[in-house]
């Protein structure tokens, strides 16, 4: 039983729509929900999941793009006492076979965009019900045509799992990390206590809600009663309208996503109701932190993971201009440390970061092998490399797997690609480690060049090669440069993939293409 | 241990003072502290007070006016790992002598003004030794200077008893209310997502510190990372220069210090800057909150007693002005209910105030039958007398001790009083009853009129009883108005002392006077 330190908490939904019912609850899909509104729609999905034999305890996967009735289902399934298992809807049949399998859920909600994908996956052994999220929802019934009663749990115990959502997969199979109302409260929390609560606050959803970047937007805003605003995913001139006139208070982009915001609009300055723009999904950039610095665009860079239910180091609004670089410091009551083999790294020396408090995630579902190897003495081992400075700063560099040992030299390819990235011409960049029989591996950047580029692939190879001279060591340095002209593989919340680049060169070297 | 969901809670002065060293922590003496600043002085006192013997788990008598200093210490104490024990200046010797028998403490910290009342106090057996606040905090030292060495606790359980703080006794021998960091953190937590938390926030403490309304202040500042305007004491100009000149944003006052400010400032606005005035103490007068709405002054009015470590049934601010008489709703995630007799009252029907959550004591310490009666299931037994309304609000009515029971029926003084301040020549009343061999008790009130008043004694009680019958049904109305001069008792914090009203009057029967 939760203690007096650790209370159940009351559903927050439920919460606004008593204490302030006319408050903005949800914008999206062109509409707008009170918070009465709101709970008056979740009541109703909670009745017709019940209806449709989902019990408290029960999984509940989703095949949804961003909508309302996907953030109606994700408190619909809290205040049922179910477990939401939100999936990527551009899984392929066989990964979105293995999570079914692996979760399992009783019902799977698709909508006519992922109806085909659903029912390929229903063939699965164990597989979950399909439900259409319309009738998931109970659109156009009354309350009294709903069947069934429906079982509501208006007190959250802290310690149920709210989520398990499957990690991006950048390396090894997809595991699905448990996420609990205590672990979303607590960043929520966190979160407040560094960027603050304003009643009239709105926070833009453009990520995913099946990624913990976008859900875990739709739960802080209904902690704080605030608005949360929804886009059917990430286009860069529409969430410029969004901010210029929906009186957006605080976005989350990931670094390709502000790239593509400040390009769409030139030079023109965001409104002032603008107060935070949160930037996370891998170590920024300098030249577009200088960029937005330029343009006065209040940037907080952030670092997190779904294992951590969103970001758990982050930067104070007022000092993030004058520490490049760096991602921040843990939020609130959480804390870092850097391991460096068996000891604890020095201040400026890299190491593998390691994350513990209440953010960090129960474990992953059915996997307690790999939940062994990743919780450890309560420290969540996150298999990224980064230091803290003299002032107790995170600095990210790279997924450990990323890593590239060259010659015994280690290189971070986020440093090789922050160079390269500072060339007027390139328009992003990968770069990866290969096999090489001389010097273990070697550094090769892949690079896309902007359109109406001055340097075509002939001689831009060597070219950026001496920029990239003129600014790093000579181990550092990629050994090839090779130009491609799509853009490079990203996961759907905009993290580039290196694994798929590494592939992709190992496959070239047979086939002399990437 | 605490768990995942339970947290160990870093020292936050500490963890600002890491994360924002330059932020403006605390204004106070007519000097402005940092983060920085405030915790090198904490540092300091906690290395002072422990090689003056004070070791974890100790307890700190504290015997001061509001300062810096006073602040400085409630930090250190926690720092340390003590107990504060924060004592009324206004206490005579014997109270004093109880309180620091009953609690014990191990020091008592006094300072010029206060020294006398501790070296009488320190005659008592298992007294404490008296020791003055600028030794204890170290002032005008070196660090090196300091013997012995420091024990610091940077990570505090939520269970740890914070502060001791003795209930102003309106009713009963004084009890010392265990709070502990956990209830002083979901106190803060629940404030924050009822007010909303800006990083320029300036919360103004004119209340005493000794006080659960002004040392829950120094903790929730410190907690969000945002400064504490101290004032030493009440004046009514210095707080509205202050709101004035120091762009305070919220401010927690009682209805009698409001009252002057209004009066002291006439009909002059307050800046744009000042968004809440959070007003405690007791049930707000109706004309008092007419009278803010006219002039534009954004009263909060709230509920909250020692035992709930301040604050725990608040007005949303956005609504106050459309539901009079309401204190407002629990704090998230605390819960109250009305109990009339041994069930459950309907909506509307008064009965006790039962409070549950969070913020609710630990205990009272060293009486484990007063905290049986008081802590039932989990719930805290307030004493006060309420209903809920159709829409969850809470209306105080009074303490239970003072209902007044007259023919059967039941009279809340407070609705007396509210009909006596409508009229224009009351300036303060206090209405009670006394025994009565027909009726059980008959109701009197004690009036003040305001100077000049049109009115004057011998015809003023007529014409206020007259006033009273218009409003008032027959019982309700005083059989007996007693026109003084002297301003009414009331307790440091304001609260009007209906205890000693009721005995200055049985005192009369026998004198003829009040």
């Amino acid at each position: 039983m939760p203690n007096v330190s650790s209370p159940l908490l009351p559903d927050w939904i439920a919460h606004w729509a008593a204490t302030a019912p006319e408050r903005v609850a949800l914008l999206a899909d062109g509409h707008e929900w009170t918070f009465a509104a709101l709970d008056a729609d979740v009541t109703l999905a909670v009745r017709r999941l019940a209806s449709l034999g989902l019990k408290p305890g029960d999984r509940l996967a989703t095949l949804l793009h961003n909508s309302a009735g996907a953030v109606v289902l994700t408190h619909a399934a809290l205040r049922l006492g179910a477990t939401l298992v939100p999936l990527n809807v551009r899984l392929t049949d066989g990964e979105l076979a293995w999570m079914i399998t692996d979760s399992p859920s009783r019902l799977l909600i698709a909508e006519p965009r992922t109806s085909g994908l659903a029912e390929r996956a229903a063939r699965a052994p164990r597989a979950p019900v399909v439900v259409s999220l319309s009738d998931a929802l109970g659109v156009g019934e009354d309350d009294a045509d709903v069947e069934g009663s429906a079982n509501l749990s208006l007190m959250h115990d802290p310690e149920h799992v709210l989520a398990v959502i499957y990690t991006s997969g950048t390396t090894g199979r997809p595991k699905g990390a448990m996420l609990t109302v205590g672990n979303f409260w607590w960043s929520a929390i966190g979160s407040a206590l560094n960027l603050g609560v304003r009643s009239d606050d709105r926070w833009l959803a453009c990520l995913p809600l099946f990624h913990v970047g976008g859900l875990s937007i739709m739960v802080r805003c209904a902690i704080y009663g605030t608005a949360a605003v929804v886009h059917d995913g990430f286009d860069a001139s529409a969430v410029n309208s969004s901010l210029d006139d929906e009186r957006i208070t605080l976005v989350s982009v990931v670094a390709v996503m502000l790239q593509r915001m400040i390009d769409d609009r030139a030079e023109r300055p965001y409104p002032t109701s603008l107060r935070c723009v949160l930037l996370g999904g891998g170590p920024a950039p300098l030249p577009l932190l200088e960029r937005c610095a330029r343009l006065g665009v209040p940037v907080v860079t952030t670092y997190g993971m779904t294992e951590t239910t969103s970001q758990v180091v982050t930067m104070l609004p007022e000092d993030t201009r004058h520490r490049p670089g760096a991602a921040g410091r843990p939020l609130y009551p959480n804390a870092i440390r850097i391991a460096e083999g068996t000891r604890e790294a020095d201040a400026g020396e890299p190491g593998e970061i390691l994350v513990k408090g209440p953010v960090v995630m129960a474990g992953y579902s059915g996997d307690p092998q790999a939940s062994a190897r990743t919780l450890v003495d309560g420290w969540l081992r996150t298999g990224d490399v980064g230091f803290v400075d003299d002032h107790g700063y995170l600095h990210v560099l790279d997924r450990r797997d990323d890593l590239i040992i060259t010659g015994g030299e280690n290189v971070y390819p986020v440093e090789v690609e922050t160079a390269l990235l500072t060339h007027p011409s390139v328009a992003e960049t990968g770069v990866v480690g290969v096999p090489d029989s001389r010097w273990g591996q070697r550094v090769v950047a892949v690079v896309r060049l902007v359109d109406e580029s001055p340097v075509a692939p002939p001689n831009a190879s060597e070219l950026l090669r001496a920029h990239c001279r003129s600014l790093l060591a000579g181990y550092k340095t990629p050994s090839e440069i090779r130009i491609v002209s799509d853009a490079l593989p990203r996961t759907a919340a905009g993290k580039l993939q290196r694994g798929i680049l590494r592939e992709r060169i190992a496959a070239s070297v047979a086939d002399g293409d990437v």
